[in-house]
């Protein structure tokens, strides 16, 4: 197998390139620079402990830190999944880092006496160290941007549930007209869900900084020195950013991939919580005509090639989209958790190309959601006027002063004859005017806590009913 | 461990309780059923084959022939979910039948020196045939009733949509108005989408027929007499009323067990037929006064234990319940299925727990949906029609005479002032009124291949468009 | 419909009953329990608020304390699965509470004009809170049990580690021979990744601890007096025995199910760590002649109907299977809560009955598992050692002073020619016998940071390689 | 919003581009393909019912052939997943056919009173018909190849089914050591699991042939003229060289996506059933010393970055991997499904999306299964021999002739002593040595209804047994 003189990339990626044929998608950007950082902070520890020449080493971090600018990514040609829990990923980065360093010390690429994919670049590593770790650094990386993305939706439903307090509406249970609420509250009890989604995601970290490193294959530290194995998380964590800790079990660490599976759980949670605000702003935004056409959804696209005029509710059905592809996800990176045997699971890199994807696609989702959607969403306020003072189900709200019996006769009798509960509670003497009027208070229905007064009042009504 | 000395049972299936305290279930009855129905067919082969003796034989088959009529079911006490491969429930079959049958024989329950569980009730038999062949016949026994009720319900759908052939109403796409069509065509889809399930599952029963029976052990047939090799599945035909026949391949037949995924992958596609339909039921009858309100679902139980008059759609919704059900238990048989290694899957009792599950759930789910829900189902005529002839959605019908855009601007002046579109267009001076009578003639809308004539009409028109 | 006379049920339960013939299994018996420790809650609130009469509120409470101790229960007669968000298991238990009470005050069963299901019983109540909080008490009461069997299982693994300290054996990544470990250290690592399985099932008390408890029909507090608002809380957590808190925002509490999404992912996350240790367990196990055969699983049963003196490892499959559920379990969850619609999500029913299951199964699962494999679990220590000695795979251990490439053309001529590793390093004068007994250190290998001598002697070596 | 001068695309597909930044990846290549036939079958038709102009329509035929043949795709700019049902994919194939055949005719790009990407590109069609029927011809455009290489892969295995038939070795069911088979039936095994798959992914096509063109928006072909509503299907099927044929219910094929479940089913049997048959290449290549070692994968890639010589099962690996994600897949595809709602699903494009990814990843599984393993694939005879010659695991065959207990007692004694099987019999004077020869015959083991004459011989055994 002939590796192309210009090419960075050298034979153990070329293989790796040919046996897998898979998605026809490299490595996610992030995870190759997060794996580069972690051959960096490898290259200093190994010059610390005097294990590696500084010449060597200082052309391996100069190669590194060009990739990590983001140069060299197209010499990373493996596929996103494939065979062998990494190893291909990990000699592509060895191979690319070895042959810029190479140059680097006035070499030729493929010279490996210069430097050494394995010996140099993958010294004291193993792919069962760092590829894990290059895949909890990348998810802490790309957490972030959702979790920011995540924020900026809770304060718009926030926002949104200020602007609507004092739309009175007709809540629903079981798409059944229920009881009053206000249209404010829907949107707070939104920004609410999202808020615990937030907490969830923002709890991952704690999972993910234990990292591996050092281990090696297995979790012995086989080949590793003592200086690197205790200083090598430093410097990750100099490199990155971040605030990781070795863990304390190298074995466990290496082998169970229980906290990928904590990972996509918490982001399957919020795909299914956004999935459901999604499906009640279509409900709410039917119509327009023969709807509930409670709100207006802001309109953002023709929504048909062939019916003039229709607005779809396109954003929130590319968001329960996104929610069904990452909820999918789970089950997939669940599988692969669990298929793991032994000192090692294997199947790394499916389920690093899936969380990788439901955090991207959720977080390019919520982010077409806040700022096509919810910022323009308006009310109608008229017909939710409309549609709650004419329902038959504020006959509820009869009950604690007429019992629940004659509640439902008079709320039956309301329906079918089309005469409103208001006007059957007059004519049947049941309450006064006066009564009926604190009884039957849409606004004070809407909120906890009213209802002292009509109680004492209405007491003495309850023998009537039974 | 001491076997009670009533007990049918003896200390394989003891040791089998103690080992597996898990969903505190027991074996399905019909499972038992068919699992002694092979027994009886093993003991006369065997009988046939000249190695099993006569009076033995005799009196397993009368031993058996008790239990398929239902009797000593209270001595299978092994949970329906077991390590092993269903080892604990064909020994607990062959101990039942060995002590009924010593018994029989005018013996002491336990005296295994009269008749044997392995050595004869057993003979020439494995868990890994028994059992697999057993979980087939099962499944062939419970679908049938399944596809009864699914066959039911597309009656009653098909009845429903003759019923309804002559309401008009809005269509909706993405929850949007779109075009006109009539609640029967509705109805007809529902209808069609279950007869293509009821296709799928009446399909199984070919995949289902092949029995891995005489395979014992891995599909060597070790310890199988050649007669009994060659004629245990006339027998167990005779027995089961069944068309069985003897996998080509005892190999594959024992360690495969795709056929499982295949029909519960059938029982998926259907549960999610049915939970859509489902969903449709509660958006038609949503309401009945702040919703889309439609249809009418007939009032099974009160609603609310609060809110007195309301009356929910629980017959739909405790479908799409059973479906989740359904499709979540599919994924538990694909990973058993997959998770099978070398000669044999070692995983079937969750995998038979769990699809006769489905089919036992989903059986019941479509007598409650036709009988409580579907057949009671009547139409809101006025509110249909009232919804869509007001609608601004009629532009479309515009189209082919007046072309997208401006049919585009006459849908959103429509909506934004609240006048109809054909006063409208009339106004404009668009169309003459016999041309715009015959091209938005509601019921014409609705019928394919309706459109000749105005289309000619119109066509003079649509130079003024562009 | 006509209810029998003895029946404690009334006729809403009994047209459920009928409306619901889904899985055959009643109510969790806890969940019973719990449902009517909030109704006696409820009644000591209402009773405080002076809105319940005393002598009704005391005869409700006594028929509570009765069903909590266990009577009645057979008087529960709806579907574990039923439609409706759990209004008929709420009227049942309304119905039972009623009519148990008319008893107590010297009433016949029925005479609801004494003690009246939904004005008395569920006073102050809905559907729409009690069930969701009656679902919580549950999981909060069940996953002590689970969690308790999960440290347990822990313990029994760490001592197992401590006992398998000494036994070097062979790694395997891939299922291929690696580098050397202790057994105890693969037994140790079990023990921590169920540690961090059980810390995550002890968080989950924090989200269920929210209650909507007062929030009625959709989190408006209708009908409830301000003296229950804020009291009940007080009174569950007396009678349960919880620190449970109101939910800040009673209408997101009320239709947001991400909390039971988030609980059924953490047992889905214990349930795939399980079902890897058991996959590793069986591995090891396997044999015992032609397998890994290094440790033995205790004997608990025959393995087979056919295959005299095999004994399978029946209690890791049977964990295996509670997984592969578990997993299946947490699809269906999440369909369910994505499914919520508007201000309730009527699909509880579904997500209990599965939740309670995963708990129940995998605390049985775990329970058997320890008692009946671990406790018992013993090692080839022999066969680890042999095994270990002789493999190519100890190759690794050369590359620090050998370089890869080197090491690497050991490794595949001792596995082609069968000659040790450690004889041809010899033979080909790589090492002295002195640095080849430090750098081939069994025990060495597998502890951390042990290597620091040999690379200094090995350094000289490394220009050699190259 | 401005589209560059020179853009191909028009402003909706801006917009949709805008609105969705989900995976970054755009339509499948051959899917646009699609798209862009049932266009140029849409205006061959028009024509020929004389309602497009025959230049108009003859400037987009050709703009579509050039589409077709390859050129324009990078103007197909919305991303893969999108919400509105595939309105935006519609509408950038209508667009940019639209200016392409005006710059055809001789105009400039966006000037659509030359040609209208609605009027006269989406002439008589709807989202909801071109996009569900291109998804379909895609998919039967998809799966032959991978069908074609489950053939091949079925043949490979049968090959060495043919080369290994002789190898005589221990069979294992649940790890633990069985009785004798062939490695030869083991891969007839695989060869056969194959092709059951190849049939059902054979028998999808009948499902994907019905097509719903010309139903437009819900299914009453509203807009559509006569001629065309019967033509159409003729055209695309002489375009796309299919035979598929109008769905009877056009409503009920526009809204119904069963069959699309239906198809991802079969995907994912099949990829359990591939990934059961890679876990067993991995299991059987355990070692290379401390495995099963009873085959050699062919070693396409070294191993490990760290493990010198370590040769690792890439290939099943990431066949597995492909599997876990197809089984994701299929949930995905499930839950979209399912959400459909009244006259459409809106989710088509993530099942789409899904449902090609399956396809083409088990696709390039398969293929390097076959090339870089399966072919492979060598037989270690020496050491299968020996494995199964000395276990105990051979007193099975005893049992006919001895009995379940005493064959067991000699089980256990051959375990425990470590004399061989054969031995003790003879020892312990059981049978003669010729009896035995023919009792422990490995090879007459493996095959079954050969056991015909020893039985015969050891009847008279029987007796002392009992």
């Amino acid at each position: 197998m002939q590796v192309p003189e210009k090419a960075y990339y050298g034979v153990q990626a070329l293989r790796a390139r040919n046996n897998f044929h898979i998605t026809g998608r490299p490595l996610h950007t992030e995870f190759i620079r997060n794996l580069v950082r972690i051959k960096k902070a490898a290259a200093m520890t190994n010059m610390a402990a005097h294990v590696l020449d500084e010449s060597i080493g200082g052309a391996i971090i100069k190669a590194c830190d060009e990739i990590i600018s983001g140069k060299l990514h197209q010499a990373f040609i493996v596929d996103a999944i494939q065979g062998g829990a990494g190893t291909s990923a990990n000699m592509n980065a060895n191979e690319v880092i070895a042959n810029r360093a190479i140059e680097i010390l006035g070499g030729r690429k493929g010279d490996y006496s210069i430097v050494h994919p394995n010996d140099h670049v993958n010294m004291a590593q193993s792919t069962n160290d760092v590829i894990p770790c290059a895949g909890k650094l990348t998810m802490m990386g790309l957490l972030p941007r959702l979790i920011e993305e995540l924020e900026r939706l809770q304060k718009a439903f926030s926002d949104k549930a200020v602007e609507f307090d004092d739309v009175v509406k007709m809540g629903r249970t079981q798409l059944q007209d229920a009881v009053p609420i206000r249209l404010g509250q829907s949107f707070e009890a939104y920004a609410n869900v999202v808020g615990r989604d937030i907490s969830r995601l923002k709890g991952l970290k704690k999972d993910l900084r234990a990292l591996n490193i050092g281990a090696t294959a297995v979790g012995t530290a086989i080949n590793v020195n003592p200086v690197y194995l205790f200083q090598i998380i430093k410097n990750i964590n100099l490199i990155c950013g971040t605030d990781c800790y070795q863990a304390d079990d190298l074995f466990d660490a290496t082998q169970n991939l229980d906290c990928f599976v904590h990972v996509s759980g918490a982001l399957k949670t919020c795909a299914s919580s956004l999935s459901k605000i999604c499906n009640d702003l279509r409900l709410l935004s039917s119509g327009p005509h023969a709807g509930l056409g409670e709100i207006n959804l802001p309109p953002k696209q023709n929504g048909s090639s062939i019916m003039p005029g229709k607005i779809n509710p396109v954003i929130p059905e590319v968001v329960s989209q996104v929610a069904f592809n990452v909820i999918g996800n789970d089950v997939t990176v669940t599988m692969a958790a669990e298929a793991g045997q032994l000192e090692l699971n294997a199947f790394e890199p499916v389920i690093f190309y899936k969380i990788f994807e439901s955090i991207d696609t959720l977080g390019g989702a919520v982010t077409t959601l806040i700022d096509n959607c919810v910022l323009g969403i308006t009310a109608n306020r008229e017909r939710c006027r409309r549609l709650v003072e004419s329902s038959s189900a504020l006959a509820t709200a009869l009950c604690p002063s007429l019992g629940y019996k004659l509640s439902a006769e008079i709320a039956k009798k309301a329906l079918s004859t089309g005469t409103p509960v208001r006007q059957i509670v007059l004519e049947e003497g049941l309450m006064t005017q006066e009564q009926l009027d604190r009884c039957l208070n849409l606004k004070d229905m809407t909120q906890p806590g009213h209802l002292v007064e009509y109680r004492k009042i209405g007491a003495g009504k309850k023998e009537k009913t039974e």
